[in-house]
C-alpha cells in the first residue's frame, strides 16, 4: 500500500456509513468536508465534533468539517464519496460542479433504470474516474473501532491504489479490485438476501434455514453479477460473500431488520413510519423488473419481492424456497 | 426423489448427530439400530424413548431399537450411517463384519494418516459402497423439527439415489452429489475455521471481522479440496458454504464453543476435562502436518494450530491473520 500524502476529499451523505468513513478518512490525515442534506445537522456535527443522530459516541477530528453546502463541500475534493442511499444518487450528482473522481460507498440499484451507483455517477459526468467500496463493514463496529476489511473496485488502476492509501489504516485494510461491476452488483444483491435472511429469523426458522438460504443466495447473485459481466471471484471474497455474512448474522444492519419486521407483518407503509428505510427494499423491485425482462431466474429475489410487493405470507414464500426440486445441487 | 422402500439401517454413534438422523430414518418407516458405546446408555434409550443425554426432548419411535452389541446392530443392515468421532472410525469399522454400505456423518480427518472417514472405511471394507452426508444441520435444530437441507456424496449415482430416499422428508432436504472427497474436505475443514470463528467471537472481535475470516476460510477451503480433488461448486455449495455458515454463526456448535474458551484461555486439557471435545481439535493438527509436508499455504489453519498446540496468544493470531499484505484479492 502506498501511504497517501494529504489530500482534501469530501463524503456526500452524513448517515451511519457517511460519517464512519469521513472520520476515517479525516484520521488518516485528509482534510474532509461531509456533507449533509439538513444544514442543522451539519451544524450539530460541527459543534458537537459527534453526530449523535447516525454515529453516537464517534469522536470527530477538527479536520472533519460538516456542510450543507453541495458544492462547498466537494471544491478542491481530489475525489468524492457518495454515501447517499441509492435511489438520491442521481439528483446529489446532478446538483455537483464537475469533479476529478467518484467513490461509491452506495448498495443499490437504481428503480426504473436498473443502474448501479457508478454507472449513474458516470452518466452524470463521463469525465470522472468511477470507484466503489464494499465489504463487511457494519459501521456501528467501525465506530467502535474494531477490525475490517474491505475492497476498492477501480477501472483506473493507478486511481485505485491511490484510493486505497487514503483508506487503508491499522483497523481498516482495503484490497483493490479492478471488477467495479461485480463489488457493485454484489454489494446491491446482499440487501437482498439480507431480507430474506432476517425474514427467515423472525419466523424463528433456525441457523441452519437461514445458512441455505445464505448459500443459495450466493450462487443467485453469482448468476446476476455474471449475466452483468461480473467476476465469480468477486463474488466468493470481502465484496460478495463476506458482506453477505456479516449482513445476513447482524441483528444490527438495517435490511436483516426490515426483514424481521416484515416477517412480524409490517407493511410497506409502517417500515418507512419507522423511518426503516433499508436499501434492499427498492432493490429488490429493480432486481425483479430486470429478471423479468431478460429472462433470468432469481428465485430468492422473485419470493422476496413478492412478500415485500404483494404480500404474500413470509413463511409460505420461504417454504417455496426450502421446497425447490431435489436433484443435483449444482 | 425417489421414494424409498422400507429398509433396515444402522446408526453407529449416539450422540447428538447420530441420534437425530436415526430419529430421521426411524421417521421415514425404516427399521433402525442405534448402536451406543454403553450398554447403559443402550438401555436407558430403549427404556426412556429419547436420549436424555445428547438429544434431549426427541421423542425415538418404536421401529428405533438402541443396543451396544456392533454386530446386533449391523446385521441384516443396508447401509450403515456412522456417526462417531473421526478419531474412532477406524476402531469401530474394524470390530465390524462385512456390511454392504457406509454413510459417513463424521467430519474430520485421521491424524497420521490424514484419511477422510470414507477412506478410512473403504480401506477396512474395500467392497463396501461409500457415501457421506453434510450440509448446514446444527443437530438441535432439525431436532426442534427446524427444516434443514444436506447434501449427500457417494462415487455410486444409483446408491446416492437410494440413500436420498432414506433421509429425504418434509423438514430435511438431501441433495446429490458426486464429489464425495469435497464434501469430506469441507466438512473436516469447515472446524477448524468455526474454531478461528470462535476465538475471534471470544475475543469480541465482531461481525466483520468473523466475515473476513469466512470469507478467507473458504478460499482456504478451496485450496486444500482442490489440492485433494474435490469440486469447487461442493465448496459453495450447502456441504461447503452451507455448514462453514451455520456452524460459524451458531454459538451452539460444538467447534464454535471450543473456539471461544480457547479464546478465554482454556487449554486443551481443560477443554478434555469439559468433555469438550470438538473435531477440530485434531484435524487442524492433521491438516497442519499435511501442510508442511506438502507445501501447501493455508494461513488460518497454521494460525489455529499455533494457538490450540503452541500456546499463541489468539488475538495475535488473529490479528496476524487480518494484517497480511494487502493487494488484489485474489
Amino acid at each position: 500500500v502506498t501511504q497517501a500524502s494529504q489530500a482534501t476529499l469530501a463524503v456526500l451523505g452524513a448517515g451511519a456509513w457517511g460519517t464512519v468513513l469521513a472520520s476515517l478518512l479525516a484520521r488518516n490525515g485528509h482534510a474532509v468536508r461531509l456533507w449533509a442534506r439538513r444544514k442543522q445537522q451539519a451544524e450539530r456535527i460541527n459543534l458537537e465534533r459527534e453526530n449523535q443522530e447516525y454515529a453516537p459516541g464517534l469522536p470527530l477530528p477538527a479536520t472533519l468539517v460538516a456542510t450543507a453546502d453541495l458544492r462547498a463541500a466537494v471544491r478542491g475534493a481530489a475525489a468524492v464519496v457518495v454515501a447517499v442511499p441509492t435511489q438520491h444518487v442521481r439528483s446529489v450528482a446532478g446538483a455537483l460542479p464537475d469533479v476529478p473522481a467518484f467513490i461509491s460507498a452506495c448498495k443499490g440499484f437504481e428503480v426504473g433504470s436498473f443502474k448501479r451507483p457508478s454507472e449513474i455517477l458516470g452518466a452524470v459526468q463521463p469525465r470522472a474516474l468511477l470507484a466503489a467500496l464494499s465489504g463487511p463493514n457494519l459501521a456501528r463496529e467501525i465506530a467502535a473501532g474494531l477490525p475490517a476489511a474491505a475492497t476498492l473496485a477501480a477501472q483506473d488502476a493507478a486511481f485505485t491504489e491511490r484510493a486505497q492509501g487514503w483508506f487503508w489504516g491499522e483497523g481498516f485494510r482495503v484490497y483493490r479490485s479492478a471488477d467495479l461491476t461485480g463489488v457493485e452488483v454484489a454489494g446491491a444483491f446482499k440487501n437482498v438476501i439480507a431480507l430474506a435472511a432476517g425474514m427467515s429469523d423472525g419466523l424463528g426458522l433456525g441457523d441452519n434455514a437461514k445458512a441455505t438460504l445464505v448459500t443459495r443466495g450466493l450462487a443467485e447473485m453469482r448468476r446476476l453479477a455474471e449475466h452483468l459481466g461480473g467476476h465469480p471471484a468477486t463474488i466468493y471474497g470481502l465484496a460478495g460473500l463476506g458482506d453477505l455474512v456479516a449482513t445476513c448474522s447482524s441483528r444490527g444492519s438495517r435490511n436483516h431488520t426490515a426483514g424481521e419486521r416484515v416477517a412480524a407483518g409490517a407493511t410497506l407503509q409502517e417500515l418507512s413510519a419507522e423511518r426503516l428505510t433499508a436499501e434492499g427494499i427498492p432493490t429488490v423491485r429493480a432486481v425483479r423488473d430486470y429478471a423479468l425482462e431478460h429472462g433470468l431466474e432469481l428465485p430468492i429475489a422473485a419470493e422476496v419481492y413478492r412478500v415485500v410487493y404483494e404480500e404474500k405470507p413470509p413463511l409460505t414464500a420461504l417454504r417455496d424456497l426450502m421446497a425447490r426440486a431435489a436433484g443435483a445441487e449444482a
